[in-house]
């Protein structure tokens, strides 16, 4: 067997999620049937976000194993192409590439980004609807929401801002960077980056610190909230369509 | 009777472009029906920009005439509002005011400004798909691009780029500005800006200025084609989804 990396990217619309689920419609789904007839024989790839339903993504790592033989191994340009084409058009294909059977997306990754898209004027382009959240008014303030956001760098438990999964020991996690940006009129956007995240954490930060750029609440309640550990402490949790998994590095 | 301007915006990709057929679903379908549905009687708009099947706007302009005691004019804000939720999350209605009868949005406007947006990389951003043609690679020649525009521009007949309606007199029109930038890698972006434009024009420059991009033609190329007056001489036209009516200008 080969390890390949896959770097793509897919518009979350209309899949329930990354992570493959019985019945439903799911990105890795869509990925590993296309991985697996390419190869000929059962593909099941690991990602480096397991991104919800409605999320989307533009840099998105996967890894696979695929038998030596396989033909997307002899021109991995042609590979991808396939792939890419086999996937269809919510779904591209960057790149794909050998990687040393001891690259592994999920646990190698040293840094996550997302970005989570916010409109605060009355109205939308509709052009950009399917990854923004249209809030709408009051016009955010984003220095309320960035110094909000400043409890929250550093290693912290992240109880409050996490919706608990079954196989986690810990919430404990890490924010390297989070900025809040107003690129232009109407659109505010909220970067964060960290090692790794738990579910529904970027969502769930969003949503407090939409609470403090509208007024309702002043950028201590943050911290408050994240003393807190306790779910029911928060705001409330931003939809996913306004997030985005924008980069994952590798030593 | 009172005439009022209407600024709204969509996503082209689900309507039969922006002027009423029957038995279509069009732009200018859903608006007159949701202004009819306001105001209690037939309610027809005229549009600055009559897009074609699957062109966007962000800044498309109509007007009509409503009865005066239409319960619209009493709030225009509310007004506004709820004609927005009525044409659903595809139409977007950013402004209604009153006008002058006098204000027609086809004949007063002075200036129209359409943006083609090109991606020339190996894959595109899924979430970019709908308002971006992916025409891949060669990487495309920006400069030599605008160098052959430049022979587009001030006042020509453009019977080498545009579909003649029945209605059409005459094909002269005038290009005020013609620009091709990069914004960033992959994407390349046509502004036009004019008076008026002929049916598929924009769509039919910017299809004869990738051959030059892509460096099948020279940029003189585009003069030959213009001089031409024959349709055949030119390109291909490029696809609608790329096209995106960005702003009308009035006195």
């Amino acid at each position: 067997m080969v390890r390949i990396r896959v770097d793509l990217a897919y518009d979350g619309s209309g899949f329930a999620g990354f992570a493959r689920q019985p019945g439903q419609r799911t990105v890795q789904g869509v990925v590993d049937d296309a991985l697996t007839r390419l190869c000929g024989e059962p593909v099941s790839t690991t990602a480096a976000g397991r991104t919800d339903r409605g999320v989307h993504a533009t840099a998105q790592t996967v890894h696979a194993d695929v038998p030596a033989e396989a033909r997307l191994l002899r021109d991995l340009e042609r590979g991808r192409a396939a792939l890419d084409a086999i996937c269809g058009p919510e779904i591209t294909v960057w790149r794909v590439r050998r990687v040393p059977r001891t690259f592994d997306a999920r646990f190698s990754a040293t840094q996550r980004r997302y970005r989570y898209r916010i409109c605060d004027a009355e109205a939308i382009n509709p052009l950009e609807r399917h990854d923004t959240w249209h809030a709408g008014p009051p016009r955010l303030d984003t220095a309320a929401m960035e110094a909000g956001g400043r409890h929250l760098l550093g290693e912290h438990d992240f109880s409050s801002f996490c919706r608990r999964r079954d196989d986690e020991q810990t919430l404990v996690r890490r924010i390297d960077l989070l900025t809040v940006r107003r690129p232009r009129a109407g659109l505010v956007v909220v970067a964060v980056e960290g090692k790794a995240f738990c579910h529904q954490m970027v969502r769930s930060v969003t949503g407090c610190l939409l609470a403090v750029g509208r007024g309702s609440k002043p950028p201590g309640w943050v911290a408050d909230v994240l003393a807190a550990r306790d779910r029911g402490a928060g705001g409330q949790v931003a939809p996913p369509h306004g997030l985005t998994l924008v980069g994952v590095d590798y030593r």
